[in-house]
C-alpha cells in the first residue's frame, strides 16, 4: 500500500539506531531494536513484573510505548536526513492480555507523505516460541524540520 | 454528560486505591494517585529524564500509561464491587511536547454503561506552577466479571 | 491473525445480506454489497458529486459510512444467529483525497471475541481501473443479544 | 484549553458559511449550519429514516459526517484566509443509539497549531426538547495552502 518505500536518506538505518539510543525510556524499560528496514521497524521488550497492571499483564501504556516507537521509527526511516519525527496521535486496540516472555512490536508505514505519515503496528507476545497477537496500533507521525527544540539530547 | 455518576460501590475510593497499588508499573515509574472521585481520577508523574524520547520530552507512551490508568480508574470508580476493568482501546492526541516538572493526568467518565464505559483524559505539564495541556485521550473501558485470570496480583 | 474465522451461523451470508438491505442509508447513498466471506465484507459506492465536501472529494464521513458498514458486517458474519451488531467506536485515517469512479471498502476481522470484535478496513478509489488507497479504519464492534430495541426495521 | 482563539481572518464566519455551502453532501443530507464562533461550529441534521442503519438509528457514519464537518469548520474558523482545511483523521465513540428528532453536532478546537489542529465534537439527539448525548469525536485537521487541487468547487 505504501506510495513509496524508497528512503531518501541511504543511511536511514544508522539514523534510526542513533535516535533509538537517545530514547532514554527504551533503555529504562529494557527494549531492544531488533530490525530496521525501509518503512518497517521491530522492537522487543522482555516481560517484566515491574511493567504490569493490576492483573499481571504488561500495562497497555507500556505496550503503547513500544509500538509508538516502532511506528515512529518506521516513519522516520522514510524521512529526509534533516527531519525529526513526532507522534501526532495514535490509537491502540488491545486484542488479548499481554503476558508471556517477550513483547514483539512491528511498526509499518501505510502511507508516507511529505508532512504526515500514517503507520500501523502489531504487537505480539512470545509464549513458548509461539506468537500471540495482543495489540494493534494505528498512528499518525509528523516530519518536522528546523525546530531548535527538536535537536537530539545525546 | 455522564448518565449516572452514582457509584454502585460506596467503597469505590478504597477499591481504586487498592488496585492502583497493584499496578506495579505505577510504582516503577514513580506515579502517585492524587485524587479519586466518582467518575474522575487524577494521577501525577514527576518528569524524569529516564522516561523521555529522543528530544528530552516524556515519551508519548509514558504519557499514555498515566492517562490510561487515570481513565481506567475513573471508569472503575463507577463499577460494581465485584467487577474488574480492562482497557479495550484508546486514542491519544499529543498537543505539545511533554516537558516540565510534573505530569498531571485527569481521567473522567463521559458515559458509563453496563459493559462499556467511555472516558476522556487530559494531561498537563506543570511548568513554574502553570498548567500546560500536552495530551488528550479518549478511551473505552470494559467491565469484566467472573474471569479467573483477572484476579488481582497483590 | 483472527483467532477463529469459523462462523457459528452457517447462514451468515444470508444474514449479512438481509441486514444490509435494512440499512436504509446504504440504498439512499447507492451502495452495493459486493461480497461476504467469513470475517470479510466488501461494499462498493459509486462516486457522486452529491456526496462530496468542498473540494469535490467524497466527504470523509461518507467514506466512513461505507467502511463502518463493511467492518460491522465483517464482525457480524462471525456472530451467532441471534446476535445483533453495534459499532462501539472507530478511527479513520484519510490517506488521499477520495475522488475517482468507485469507492471500494473492504472490512476484515482482526480479532473476534465473545462480546467485542476488532476490525480494520481499507478503502480504495477505482481510477481508470487502478486501485488507489484513500482511507484506513480500525473499529470495535459489539455483539448484543436480547435487546428489544435492536430488532431489525424491515 | 485552546492556546489561541483569536481568528487571524476577521471574515471567518463568512468563509465558513461559504465553504459549508460548497459541501454538496451537507445539502444532500439536509444539514444546516446553526452557528459559527471562533473555534466552535454547530450543525443540525433532522432525523430521516433514509439515513438509518438496520435498527432505525442514524448510521454512525452519518453522525460522523456531521461531526467531522463541525470539527473541520471549527478548525477552519481559526485558519488564515488563504488556507484550506482537510481531515487527517478522527475517532468516533458512539454513546447511545442516535434516534430522535434532530441531531445537533458541536465541534470545538482543543488546540490550534500552525499545521495541525486538534478538535473534539459532541453529538446530541433532540428528543421532546431534551438533549441526549449520542456520540463523541476527537479529530485532527490540517491546514493546507497552495495546493491547486484544493480550490473550492462552487
Amino acid at each position: 500500500m505504501p506510495s513509496s518505500l524508497q528512503p531518501p536518506d541511504p543511511a536511514y538505518q544508522q539514523r534510526v539506531q542513533n535516535s533509538f539510543r537517545q530514547q532514554a525510556v527504551m533503555q529504562t524499560l529494557g527494549a531492544r531494536l531488533l530490525g530496521v528496514q525501509s518503512g518497517q521497524v521491530e522492537i522487543q521488550l522482555p516481560y517484566q513484573r515491574a511493567h504490569t497492571q493490576q492483573h499481571g499483564f504488561l500495562h497497555a501504556g507500556i505496550v503503547t510505548t513500544i509500538l509508538d516507537s516502532a511506528c515512529g521509527y518506521a516513519a522516520f526511516s522514510l524521512m529526509p536526513a534533516d527531519a525529526e519525527v513526532l507522534s501526532i496521535e495514535f490509537k491502540l486496540n488491545m486484542l488479548a492480555p499481554a503476558r508471556g516472555e517477550q513483547l514483539i512490536a512491528i511498526g509499518q508505514v501505510i502511507k508516507s507523505g511529505r508532512t504526515v505519515t500514517v503507520c500501523h503496528g502489531d504487537a505480539y507476545m512470545l509464549i513458548d516460541g509461539q506468537r500471540k497477537a495482543v495489540a494493534h496500533m494505528v498512528g499518525t507521525m509528523m516530519s518536522v524540520r528546523g525546530r531548535a527544540d527538536l535537536t537530539s539530547q545525546a
